[in-house]
């Protein structure tokens, strides 16, 4: 048995209270093994917690990782036309090289502020799965289905094209890759599809991951065209259970929140995207005392622009205060739960949490920064002052990914040139419409 | 002449436009002798600017220093309650020499992420002074005088103190500071007092600088007693001309933005503190649109919490795009530019810009990163993915403050213990009741 031991700092436990311990890691299964008093535990191999703080590793619960390509391509404009005249252009573009490339720089970005987590949603999927291998990082993916715009027989292959990639890619990476099946959004995929789609991902016992009520212009045709609210008629169509999780929950109202609550279908909240794309502030403290697991996302890097969950963290607990009108709401308790345990619960994984039996998925921070200074609240600081930049080291399924800022798993350096090469190549074709 | 070349990167022009160029620094006067092609220029000592961008160094415009040694003390409450119930209590047992090392906590932490120059409203401001002259940075610092719950020799002499601090401390550090008459509030500081102090002030020439529509609760107050919005009532005071400037703006209605134009009167906004507060989405477009210079403030680490203007700079686009529900508002370009030209003309220095003749107030920032990958548009990088950690070295008035994120003009550890130190005794005072 191969261990590692986590020494010498600190350690955010379950239960939100910090305390000196080490943590030994079992590398075989990739789990916790014990958290116990300093000195107590010994391991084949020592990573160094002193002046640190072991947390959880970061779990980002949506995100599309290869848009890093896109990168600060097009900002400061409305969804909708972003979207159409920017962003979906040079995503046709994008060949299987490109998507490998965006996500190992999506990848390293992560490991590098303490990510060790992900649920993508994208296309290519193979060659995303490849990138999360090779990170050593821990994913949920899935291939995208849009129906608009297509003939019917395109349509039903986008659809069948999620159900078997969802099939194929289960358990991949030594079991680190898991799956969802994925219509893009209630808007952007036919009824009849998803009347025919969604029983076949039930029957194959697949999760879910959709785009819901993410702007107005997502939740009104829905209303027009049904009379219900979008999740209303989601709930209709069979996609809210406790295996589905829905991206954005921007505006729902309270009637959408009792069936997320009663159905146990989850949110992953992405407040910079939110607020980037001006799509609105979702309702996270009235979720939360409804009862809805709420996870936190980054959202694409071309939405944000970084895949850095601790700004996303501090994001979390801002504009949850804003949308309540009330500053006690969504504590830095709260967005630190949510972006551990709230997240991995939406995923399945068993990780969030530094406890024996969890999986090994940890980072740890360098408490030794004067914006960190000084320690009154180390919770605190986790939701309001570290950013990704003082994590120091970063350990996923027992593996370090990252050690004293040194990614062990990808190279740094050959993977920004290869994307800095891929970007601009895909933008000059698209821009020449070739 | 001692002179010291920036050299090998990409230079931040005044029109936001990015080139490669080497800038060529004064030590002597302080100021930018020239930008020229790469290699063009010499000068006596290099600063390394190779695979960086040279920005005009940051401008904090509103900031309360020295409460860096109550960050993370107390979170998630609303201004009023947070005010009376935790911070007040706490600041009435600061000492000189608390101020001062929480002083020196925030700087460092400032140069560290590139800020060069910062607004403050405090007491034992000499201390502070004392701070800023060895930090080396600019600052226009001021003693922030209240009156309500004060006899009236007390609350006179709280507002002659902040008359005499602006007078004795206008120019000190070789002109590094300067000074501002700061009555706390227009709810604060009563009628009586601001009428008979206004004018002395104005006598002595000095900039004045006080909090304005911050909550409703400043607002309300001044509408029932006076009959007019809380700007008006600060006009008919004398408050509001050219060489005035208030902190945050965030409840102000189209008379007062238009009066704010008409008397040229500044905003310094604080997005971090105004989500965290919850104190409301000031219209910066709305502003910007009707002419009013916008300047970005951190306010003070207790409502942030830390000091990294680049972390202000996307929470201003961010916010701003959700005040004006419009994704195309506050973008990018307007970010950067209130952050740099926008503060400073503000805090009246004449940097913000990297340009022959201006401060040679400076931060490099190291784009082989990541997160900076890849690199279609700088600004859009400046605004949304830069954080301060990316700041590789920062110059202010001539002098390296930091060199290869080793601050050269404090002791960080130093500094760090110390601060560490009297914050854990400050609450113990504050707690026992001593």
């Amino acid at each position: 048995m191969s261990e590692l031991l986590v020494a010498g700092g600190q350690v955010l436990r379950p239960d939100l209270t910090v305390e000196r311990a080490d943590v030994l890691v079992d590398r075989d299964s990739g789990e916790v093994v014990a958290v116990d008093d300093p000195g107590a535990l010994d391991g084949d191999e020592t990573l160094d917690a002193s002046d640190g703080l072991v947390v959880p590793g970061l779990v980002n619960a949506h995100t599309h990782v290869a848009m890093t390509l896109l990168r600060g391509y097009a900002d400061d404009k409305e969804l909708d036309a972003w979207l159409q005249e920017d962003i979906w252009p040079v995503e046709a573009e994008l060949t299987g090289d490109d998507i490998e490339v965006g996500a190992e720089l999506g990848l390293v970005e992560m490991i590098k502020s303490g990510t060790t987590a992900l649920s993508d949603m994208y296309f290519h999927v193979d060659r995303i799965a490849d990138a999360v291998e090779r990170a050593g990082v821990r994913a949920v993916l899935g291939h995208t289905a849009v129906t608009v715009g297509k003939d019917d027989e395109a349509a039903r292959a986008d659809l069948q094209q999620s159900l078997d990639v969802a099939k194929e890619l289960d358990g991949a990476a030594d079991g680190r890759i898991t799956t969802t099946f994925q219509p893009h959004s209630l808007t952007t995929v036919g009824e009849e599809y998803l009347r025919q789609f969604v029983p076949k991902a039930r029957d194959a016992d697949l999760s879910i991951h959709f785009h819901a009520n993410e702007t107005e212009n997502e939740v009104d045709p829905i209303v027009d065209e049904h009379g219900v609210r979008p999740l209303e008629y989601a709930d209709d169509l069979g996609l809210l259970t406790e295996d589905t999780y829905v991206a954005h929950g921007v505006h729902v109202d309270e009637t959408e929140i009792e069936l997320l609550a009663e159905r146990g279908t989850g949110v992953a909240h992405c407040p910079a995207s939110n607020m980037k794309l001006a799509s609105g502030m979702a309702p996270v403290q009235r979720m939360r005392d409804a009862g809805v697991t709420v996870g936190i996302g980054t959202d694409g890097a071309a939405s944000n622009n970084d895949l850095d969950a601790f700004d996303e963290v501090r994001d979390a607990a801002m504009i949850g205060k804003l949308a309540a009108a009330d500053a006690s709401a969504v504590p830095a308790e709260a967005v630190v739960e949510m972006v551990t345990r709230g997240s991995a619960d939406l995923l399945g994984f068993d990780s969030g949490r530094v406890e024996a039996g969890a999986n090994a998925d940890l980072a740890v921070i360098d408490l030794d920064a004067p914006h960190l200074t000084p320690a009154h609240d180390l919770v605190s600081h986790l939701a309001y002052a570290v950013r990704g930049s003082d994590v120091r080291h970063t350990v996923c399924d027992g593996e370090v990914l990252m050690r004293d800022r040194e990614v062990l798993t990808l190279d740094e350096a050959a993977v920004r040139e290869r994307a800095e090469a891929h970007a601009q190549d895909l933008i000059d074709r698209a821009e020449s419409g070739e």
